[in-house]
């Protein structure tokens, strides 16, 4: 089972809009085993569309069309389709009814332009889920099929998921339902990690179910996808029930999070289970940590807050580090427990070291402070990459070091 | 002049990694007058990297390929093109003495694998500027041309901008040179901004050079480029430098920089120049005026930093909010005239407001304090969109607000 990707928009080939729809479906087709070996972009042209599409259902036996639903005479997917399928549009009445309630709900009038959303290719059918304007299409041409969505990622995620790959994996033959769960993990290199997985992947590739996968994920650290199918949900859920904790088995306690879970959110569950607050104190990494942090827990429940000492003399005025210590690993310890009393919270972390001082070579090193009740210590790591990196590096590790220390 | 974007690289199809050089490569070659239609993404697959450059080449004029020059079995753009010209690869030893040299400047031997990188088609030339192992390579076929540059942004982007950009608008036959300049704004909706250049836009259609653009940049405002064509740089410069100032004049002081400028890094310079110095008190934002003023600023020479209080009893002990007024517009006075105070800064800037205690909805205020010597004033305003939105809009407008008070 092959299936292409069509972007369609002008504002894609001119840059003014990044297709991260297509990367997005990809890694979709990709996890539920059907086959994607060409993704296209084209602009607002219907000849040049119904090219695209005519050459895409040629080389795959599906395709996925994103965009160019709206409203406007730009949006035209719906009539290339028709002429491809070589039928009319027709009015759905339902549809429009539909998009009227949309803005009555919003206490707004529906414009007369919305009404060319609810043109629909004769045989094609609408698909149900439709949170917004857009409806989605299911579009047979032959034994082959073209699905339309919106490029509007939250609606065109929600038609995939309820419908599209459903309706995929039922077309390849495939009777079997694909779940996946991801494990987030920090700590290891790339290769580390290859190595320490490699005798279960190669196992796994033997059994074929489930399997497992490598994922970067920039400065978030590395993923590991455990992916099942099963005869049901239930079926696939077991699968990886039983891999989880074999995989975690062979990788400690660098696993900190699973699926759309973060260190931030990680350590802030931790936090709150236990009862216990947290300040922070950034120097190294000027006011990220706070950011994270206040983002999830935006009334300060568990984090109470934070400092960012950018400029020594308030390190010195406010926080009581001596001058002549600034940036040194004496310096983490005393921020860590300024701020922990400054703030009254129960554990205070800071990040301060060498770059602080603008020493921005590979060998500068950067202190991690933890107070954490009356102990005090202190983590001194070398962070590789340019100031941005080891400024989010420095977060992460920090976060990373009191999650350890919260789990013994 | 056609010209097509075919990116290479499973990695894509798969969406391990978003193609932004395909967008950026798109916004480039319509800044120059290039026409674009379509573009590809396909795998690291021979037989379809072939017909993928094979059909592009057949409906324009050039096509660029990104990515695939790596030293692994899986770096094939070389072996497709060279299909595609009908000639053999051959050794550069040029380009693999470079590549040597490379290694040995990071102190490392180069692994034989990158030898790779040095076969080059024949009849292909290399192009001169090298910032990584991947030449880039200019493969003539017939009349047309096919360029292939390396997947890593900042190596295609000089090469685009140093070598393929000049060779594309030599073959399109345009002897003008384009340059643009792009001026950022904050405050105007897009449909305002468009009624305040609606006349200056046609004036320009008419004459046809320079012409007016806008942009879209998410929560970072709205840009507005003047793109012109001269017979040389200095001619189109003074084209831009003749506009700017007619496009100002409508636009006001909601043009706060240009080109690569942000918010706070105009602000930064303001303060500078003044010889002032700013701290922040951020509940609303929590933390993202920090982060964003410490990138810029590290060491704290105008951004001595900032404090993020987000429990309310953090700013009623530590910065003397009393709690009968947290969230209000009087907090917003308090807390910067108190972080001024605490950092010792000329200038103090809060961000608070209804959000901070749990009012998500769309009526919910923020205000924006300012205490900038011993002046104190709040702006208050009302920010769309869900709370990340709101954090975000809170730091560029209490920064812009800062800024139209600098500048009198």
């Amino acid at each position: 089972m092959r299936c292409e990707v069509v972007a369609i928009g002008t504002e894609l080939l001119l840059g003014q809009i990044i297709d991260t729809n297509s990367s997005w479906i990809g890694e979709q087709l990709a996890m539920h085993g059907i086959d994607s070996f060409y993704q296209t972009k084209v602009g607002d042209n219907h000849a040049r569309i119904v090219a695209t599409i005519r050459q895409a259902l040629e080389r795959s036996e599906a395709v996925i069309c994103c965009g160019g639903l709206g409203p406007t005479q730009d949006d035209i997917t719906r009539d290339a389709i028709a002429e491809i399928m070589g039928v009319e549009l027709e009015f759905h009445s339902d549809v429009a009814e539909h998009i009227r309630d949309i803005f009555a709900s919003r206490g707004r009038a529906m414009p007369e332009n919305n009404l060319r959303q609810a043109m629909v290719p004769a045989g094609a059918s609408v698909i149900p889920d439709q949170p917004g304007t857009a409806p989605g299409l299911v579009c047979p041409v032959g034994d082959k099929v073209i699905y339309a969505v919106p490029g509007v990622p939250y609606e065109m995620h929600q038609m995939m998921q309820a419908t599209i790959l459903p309706d995929l994996t039922r077309r390849a033959g495939f009777t079997r339902v694909i779940r996946s769960r991801v494990l987030r993990t920090w700590g290891h290199s790339e290769s580390r990690l290859a190595e320490l997985l490699a005798g279960r992947i190669d196992e796994l590739d033997a059994i074929g179910n489930p399997t497992l996968a490598f994922l970067a994920s920039g400065i978030e650290g590395l993923k590991v996808r455990i992916t099942a199918a099963g005869d049901d949900e239930a079926g696939a859920m077991r699968l990886i029930a039983e891999e989880e904790p074999r995989v975690r088995a062979l990788l400690g306690d660098t696993v900190f999070g699973i699926d759309q879970q973060t260190m931030e959110s990680v350590v802030l569950d931790l936090l709150r289970e236990r009862g216990l607050t947290l300040a922070v104190a950034e120097v190294t990494s000027g006011g990220i940590a706070a950011m994270r942090l206040s983002a999830l827990d935006p009334l300060g429940e568990v984090f109470r807050g934070g400092i960012v000492p950018t400029a020594g003399a308030v390190r010195t005025s406010l926080l009581g580090v001596p001058a002549e210590i600034l940036g040194t690993f004496e310096a983490a310890k005393t921020l860590a427990r300024a701020v922990q009393r400054a703030f009254g919270a129960d554990i205070g972390i800071a990040t301060t070291g060498q770059h602080d001082l603008g020493d921005v070579s590979g060998a500068a090193q950067t202190y991690l402070g933890l107070a954490i009740g009356e102990e005090l210590a202190v983590e001194r790591v070398r962070l590789p990459g340019d100031r941005e990196r080891v400024r989010q590096f420095s977060v992460i590790s920090a976060l990373n070091a009191l999650r350890l220390h919260l789990l013994g």
